[in-house]
């Protein structure tokens, strides 16, 4: 009798998106950055009640946000409009307009920490070392500002200090999956880890007392907690995971505890570790994916949680082990169940490796037969059971989405994931070969009825693949992807430099050059037959705009149909609402025109 | 050391408003209209976690809200652009697009209640009967519409319906001070007073079993509660406040008990009366005035509060008498301590007759010397101890700010208000100009140094004063007020028409003419000759933009200096962000402009 509208697919872009959370030092609120007005902002929320209120009034996303310890400011970092130049801004601790702290055009600020009495501001920055980066002390009772170290070997940040600030850690990244840590102390500089010539990760480098407890996957496949020891010079296993990866880790100093999130593949698991007698706790989780992990000084745990069919939300975990949602994120007129649940599925590639992929299938009563084959992100990254709007957006319009995740993805080991290092252009393509081949075998989608899109690398795959491969797709939608890895090699941001030759290959070394150019999407231009819609943002600093103006023009000249939309406000990613929802209204409205059936 | 920004004043407009709400029948959850985003929408907030999420995405004014008590629907009014004609809509449960449940261009619903199943609509309407209105009942699961009654006498709202809907009762209107109540049952129509020829006001009005339980001031200068017993045709006054007049009433029908709004002047209290015995206690209130009042069936109070210097939020009063906030709305960057108290003082009028005035004074540090003059809207209103972004605006940029209550306003009993009825200019006028007076001769304003500033009525009284005092202002600010009170009176919304006379008079009938004419500012175009500024917008309903027009045609004409916006998108009150914050800095810039010093 009473016939309720359902909504329209776009709805799903208002839905807010939460990046990311800061835990006030007496726990009495937190602050999130979120896009609640259309525009990302950082907002308030008291934990005695969770209606939020604007702390910032920007329209820009906050990159980094602390609240001062004595309650005299919010610290908060913005860069503008995608640029990702993050620079230090202090407001008032109740929210308000925001004053420069730390700025410098061109370079940006990475926060690390403040002191405990609030005063002073520890960061790193490439202004003064555009490659290796230095570390920074800011005083703000005096307005100085002292450097505490200069990068050496590798983009240096500054991880963390200790409580009494004799003491930090730096982390020196070689690659991805190279990124050694330092503890200073005394004027000396040590290894977290006994050889860092051997390749692995440092990662969530913490205080406890003298010791520095971490993530690393030193002589390891994946990823254990472990700890330092100055007085002895030790270096300790404390705990691994029987199966997965320390993906987050947050420790609570008072009882020795540390709080691990798991990588195991697709989904992540939480678990509790007492770093004395290194047993640990698998506890439950309101979620399936963990974004951000935070302990109070209460014990209290915090995490920004998600799941394929719940958008994130940031979640308290009290002493009595119950959770309760401190946000209520959810998508205007729909229910989870009008969302379609994340399949997982194990396939064999060309070479025997096992892969996991995420088909999504599109429900009956929507289902058009054709299906969106996304290569993801990173390469370094992977899709996971989290809440993606386009996905889903996608789906609502009857599209089927299918997501494998090639070699060189996280979540599979150290192994899997160097697999794309060097090799961007043939493992991972041939993966997505037979992922595709596979997804056919299986009847789960239709040869002819294919479509690609990928955004970043998967923006550079998608038109590697067109170029290589076109006789699968109809049609394909490259978003801000490489697509000459000659040129793009020299156009990331200094700090990247130094990082490029192990993870892509340097463009100046001839015996490089020739796999290089192997692997650009420009060298199969005669290819790429299929129509084409390229998205750039014109800020963008990774994949910068000469990127996608090049293939454009390049197809262009040949005649081909390329549609091409840039956002002059966007970066690396589309954060105004306005801008996301019409890059994604084209893209579906450029994939329906390409539908054998040619429905509108 | 840490030198923390103050906020610009014009931040204060980005704190969200409350418009009203409403509470789900299980008290899971409220819906709140707010501009949380910029623009007004309807916003759910559950009862566990105060984050609020959409329920509609409008940016239009929800005029009432509702909702399905078997949570089928969530059903909500919208006008377009501040045109008052709001139409009824229904949304999913959940929130999502809206869909026309009943509409009719040029012509509004006014939402009532749905039967206890949600299946059936109650509302009334003046699209059949333009100037009486009729009340209607709209069945979903028939689409059927049926006409309940057709308003007799004056406009006839429908003001409450019985749980088996045999019964309803009826509010008709013959002036803003009278305003009458029937009980419609069983073909019978009964006044609700034993007298409906004799001028009182009923209002509030709620079925407990077959009884009505109302507010009225039959008989008496200030509003009690009464009830009416259909079964033995008695009137009975249950319980009048000692001092002050009950405002708004809220039933729980199973403990037969009332909560009452009672409005002392500019500040309200709350009691709790006891409808067997009569007998009333005073509760604590977390706010100075209440905007809103509701009892959902646990007894639980539901309430929007606000006070001078803490915008309004909701409020629930749990079981055991203690106050929680449902919502937290505060400005941004300010906190209670940077705004200015009003302070509330009595002034003799010139006529001895007492009134009551608040004078807000600005910050000795950013204190200007010149004072604001506000004659407040209605002009049966009240300026009164709520938040007021517009004044603290104001206080901020260094202006006093001063509002009387003139005869007219409400808070002061029905004879008091009565005093503005059919004398519009004369009275008020000298009350404020006795006002002033009085603020000149306390040493808190300096003569040569006031504006005057004024919307709706209080526009009308800006130009009245500017016409025939210009010697006390140096400039003047007209926002939406009647120009010409012969157009006025043939220009409101027809279902005002049948109250005019009483109001204000008739320009049809030659002694009321003159009286008219006398009290129009245009009539007093020779005494304007400061300088002017005059905001309108163009969809306003009460008063048409004609009434700006002629006012700033025959000022141009005679060369006088007069600024003038219009907003193609308001009606009578700027609801949507970015003409609020245009029209108020505009405002503070005109005034800036026409200070003595000359300050930019």
């Amino acid at each position: 009798m009473i016939s309720i509208p359902q909504p329209h697919p776009e709805e799903l872009f208002h839905t807010p998106s939460i990046l990311g959370f800061c835990v006030a030092k007496d726990e009495s609120r937190i602050a999130v950055a979120t896009n609640f007005s259309g525009r990302y902002d950082a907002w308030g929320i008291d934990l005695d009640c969770a209606f939020p209120y604007r702390l910032t009034n920007e329209g820009q996303v906050p990159h980094a946000m602390h609240f001062d310890p004595q309650n005299r400011y919010f610290l908060v970092a913005f860069d503008r409009d995608g640029d990702e130049n993050a620079q230090l801004y202090l407001a008032p601790s109740r929210g308000g307009p925001k004053q420069p702290l730390r700025t410098h055009a061109g370079r940006r600020f990475m926060f690390s920490t403040v002191s405990k009495d609030g005063n002073r501001i520890y960061y790193s920055s490439d202004k003064d070392e555009p490659q290796f980066l230095c570390g920074y002390v800011f005083d703000l009772e005096t307005g100085e500002e002292r450097v505490l170290y200069r990068g050496e070997g590798g983009p240096t940040v500054l991880a963390a200090v200790s409580d009494d600030e004799s003491s930090w850690v730096t982390y020196t990244a070689f690659a991805n999956t190279y990124q050694i840590a330092h503890l200073h102390r005394d004027g000396a500089r040590t290894s977290l880890t006994p050889d860092p010539s051997t390749p692995h990760v440092v990662a969530s480098a913490s205080f406890v007392g003298d010791d520095v407890v971490f993530a690393t996957d030193y002589l390891a496949d994946e990823l254990y907690v472990a700890s330092f020891h100055p007085k002895t010079g030790s270096f300790e296993r404390v705990w691994a995971p029987e199966n997965g990866s320390v993906a987050h880790l947050a420790v609570h100093r008072d009882s020795e505890t540390a709080y691990a999130v798991v990588m195991r593949g697709v989904i992540d698991e939480l678990y509790r570790v007492d770093l004395r007698t290194g047993r640990a706790e698998k506890l439950d989780a309101p979620c399936d994916v963990i974004g951000q992990l935070e302990v109070g000084d209460s014990g209290r745990v915090y995490l920004l949680g998600a799941s394929d069919v719940h958008p994130g939300n940031v979640w308290l975990r009290d002493l009595d082990g119950t959770w309760r949602a401190l946000t209520n994120v959810r998508p205007m007129g729909f229910s989870p169940e009008d969302f379609v649940r994340a399949e997982v599925v194990h396939l064999p590639s060309f070479d025997g490796l096992e892969l996991e992929a995420l088909p999504f299938r599109a429900k009956p009563e929507v289902a058009n037969g054709y299906t969106i084959v996304w290569p993801h992100g990173g390469p370094q990254a992977a899709e996971r059971k989290g809440f993606r709007k386009l996905f889903q957006y996608w789906l609502l319009h009857g599209y089927h989405v299918f997501a494998p995740n090639f070699r060189g993805s996280t979540g599979y080991g150290s192994r899997f994931e160097k697999m794309v290092e060097r090799d961007w252009g043939e493992g991972p393509r041939k993966d997505m070969i037979a992922s595709i081949e596979w997804l056919l075998s299986q009847g789960l989608a239709e040869r002819g009825k294919l479509f690609l899109v990928g955004g970043s690398y998967g923006g550079y795959m998608t038109l590697l693949l067109h170029g290589r491969h076109a006789e699968y797709f109809r049609a394909c939608v490259d978003i801000f992807g490489p697509s000459n890895l000659l040129t793009f090699a020299k156009s990331v941001p200094d700090f990247w430099k130094p990082i490029m030759k192990r993870w892509l290959g340097d463009p100046d070394d001839p015996a490089d050059r020739e796999r290089l150019i192997q692997d650009s999407p420009i060298t199969y231009l005669d290819g790429m037959t299929k129509p084409m819609l390229v998205i750039q943002g014109a800020n963008d600093p990774r994949v910068v705009k000469a990127e996608s103006d090049q293939i454009v023009q390049a197809l262009r000249d040949k005649g081909r149909d390329v549609e091409y939309i840039v956002f002059d406000d966007e970066g690396h990613g589309f954060m105004k609402l306005e801008n996301e929802i019409e890059a994604y209204r084209r893209t579906v409205e450029f994939l329906d025109r390409h539908r054998q059936d040619e429905k509108p």
